[in-house]
């Protein structure tokens, strides 16, 4: 009786209710409210307003790269090498995984299984397909849940094979992008528009033969300067790691925190949050369009005049989409 | 002399006057039409909307697949049957290169080059990163041109990573999903979301044992239902292809006349061009938003208010995002 209580006004907390508890840090409390932003709960709003204007404190890494490089290995001793030096993490993955193929992926999440009794870490995944309301709105709710809850770092993991996981990648204060040795060539070409973003670069399994060679063509890459970090003084490492051995793992760390300091006494640190809150207005903006379409719809029914006049090719989609827009307000 | 002069007169045609000349059917209008599409000169506008209105004759074929599935060598046996059947046919293909490493993946192309000499296929590669106002955007674009060029069937080629290349495939009459045997878990699982949108699969590189695995997965799943599909009157094929023996691709051809007929007289045509149009405007008006937000920044000057307050947690991303999408009439 008296559990059957607890548990339903546990329930009845509304999003708003569920601030003080996240504030302290309750990662049940965090959990709750990510799963609300991830149903596009409407109400959840009010309470990300409030948790955004106090956040603003945790450290955001991105990190990315091709399926099969070895990303969860690192990141799970990315997470343990946290603790060891007494900081809290969060990690959030994001998976590439259909809601109809229903987190086929998400059994890599096991492997983390032996970090889970430790409350200074947080894991979560979400599916990169059928987030309500954008992956990249969702994911980063969620950053702003777990900036709230007093995480030290959140790192934020996605494979860097689409533009909306290389966004979400993009909007950290540092940006891993993790090589491994010996991926096809049709995989390694995928790779190619991601390498761009990196503020370090990481080969994983090397341990492999293979890899110095993935290492010299990075730091061959980077030496040419082809690289955007190139304009700015942050020399973008390459660090060779094996999650066999434990090589690499604490010059990660190491890095991870010359990047920060260095964001901090260049000044970048204020343009790369610009950068950060830009990104994320824009992408916010075109979700609102697509909100407004959907509500457009159910107000004037299935059929719009515009459209049927796109499909019997009397008018182009471009005059339509700017008519629509116009009619949103 | 002659030459130069020639030479310029043909460079100073507007998009506008190169509209005859691609209703002709000239490949080198076509071309120069699609260049200015890519790189978002704002005159193509008017020739898009006049072209626009006189298309909608050709079948537009997606293609999609993950990387290594052998999708550039399907699409050259594709095009040359189709050719011996006395079709035309231009071929779009997406690859997921950067600006950067500059078409590293373009060189795939090179085993099309034994049907250039055909002027009834027109072969066209575009980048999926740094398509100036969007990749969906300039896609569609070419093939409202190609359209417009009397091409009998337009195959659209993709890469099947990212949501933007999905949706690119997605916005087809026909979308073809190609599968290839023995490729690994990861690779596997991103293409979970992709298999949902085909009309119709192949399997390629039948001539491997592995096939009959995956042929057989594939008909599992479709047998169980678990497709948007099912909910249609279209059984689904799954077909079996090999380049090396030539086996399937007149079976494919087959099916996607199948298709066709399907559609037209199952009435799902009218359905399908509607959720094209619609896939497309909202498509379309989010891109506009970016572009009004960029316009906006110009006249406004680098620092918005708006975001100035969201750096310094004043404010939240949402609300400025709502106040910046009113702000843009």
């Amino acid at each position: 009786m008296t559990v059957t209580k607890g548990v339903r006004s546990r329930k009845s907390l509304s999003s708003l209710e569920l601030i003080p508890a996240v504030r302290d840090g309750s990662t049940r409390a965090m959990a709750r409210l990510i799963s609300r932003i991830e149903s596009g709960d409407p109400e959840r709003r009010e309470a990300l307003t409030e948790l955004y204007r106090q956040g603003g404190k945790a450290r955001v890494v991105g990190l990315t790269g091709v399926p099969g490089c070895g990303k969860s290995t690192l990141v799970r001793e990315y997470a343990k090498a946290h603790r060891a030096r007494g900081q809290t993490i969060a990690v959030l993955a994001i998976d590439p995984s259909s809601p109809f193929s229903g987190g086929a992926i998400l059994g890599d999440r096991i492997r983390m299984t032996e970090l889970t009794g430790d409350p200074g870490i947080f894991i979560r995944s979400m599916a990169s397909r059928g987030a309500l309301g954008g992956l990249a709105r969702a994911a980063l709710e969620t950053v702003d849940v777990l900036d709230a809850g007093g995480f030290d770092t959140i790192l934020l993991e996605t494979v860097g094979v689409g533009q909306d996981e290389v966004d979400v990648a993009q909007v950290a204060h540092t940006t891993i992008v993790v090589s491994a040795p010996g991926l096809g060539d049709d995989i390694q070409a995928i790779k190619a528009g991601v390498l761009e973003i990196a503020d370090l670069h990481v080969v994983s399994k090397c341990d492999k033969q293979e890899a110095s060679r993935t290492l010299t063509e990075l730091r061959q890459m980077l030496h040419l300067g082809l690289n955007a970090g190139a304009q700015t003084a942050w020399k973008i490492p390459v660090i060779a790691s094996s999650a066999e051995t434990g090589e690499g793992i604490e010059k990660l760390l190491n890095a991870v925190d010359q990047h920060w300091r260095h964001l901090h006494d260049s000044g970048e640190l204020a343009d790369r949050r610009r950068m950060i809150v830009e990104r994320r207005v824009i992408k916010l903006a075109e979700e609102l369009v697509r909100d407004r379409f959907a509500e457009h719809r159910r107000q004037v029914g299935p059929h719009l005049v515009g459209l049927e006049q796109v499909v019997a090719r009397e008018r182009d989609p471009y005059t339509v989409a700017i008519e629509l827009l116009n009619a949103f307000k």
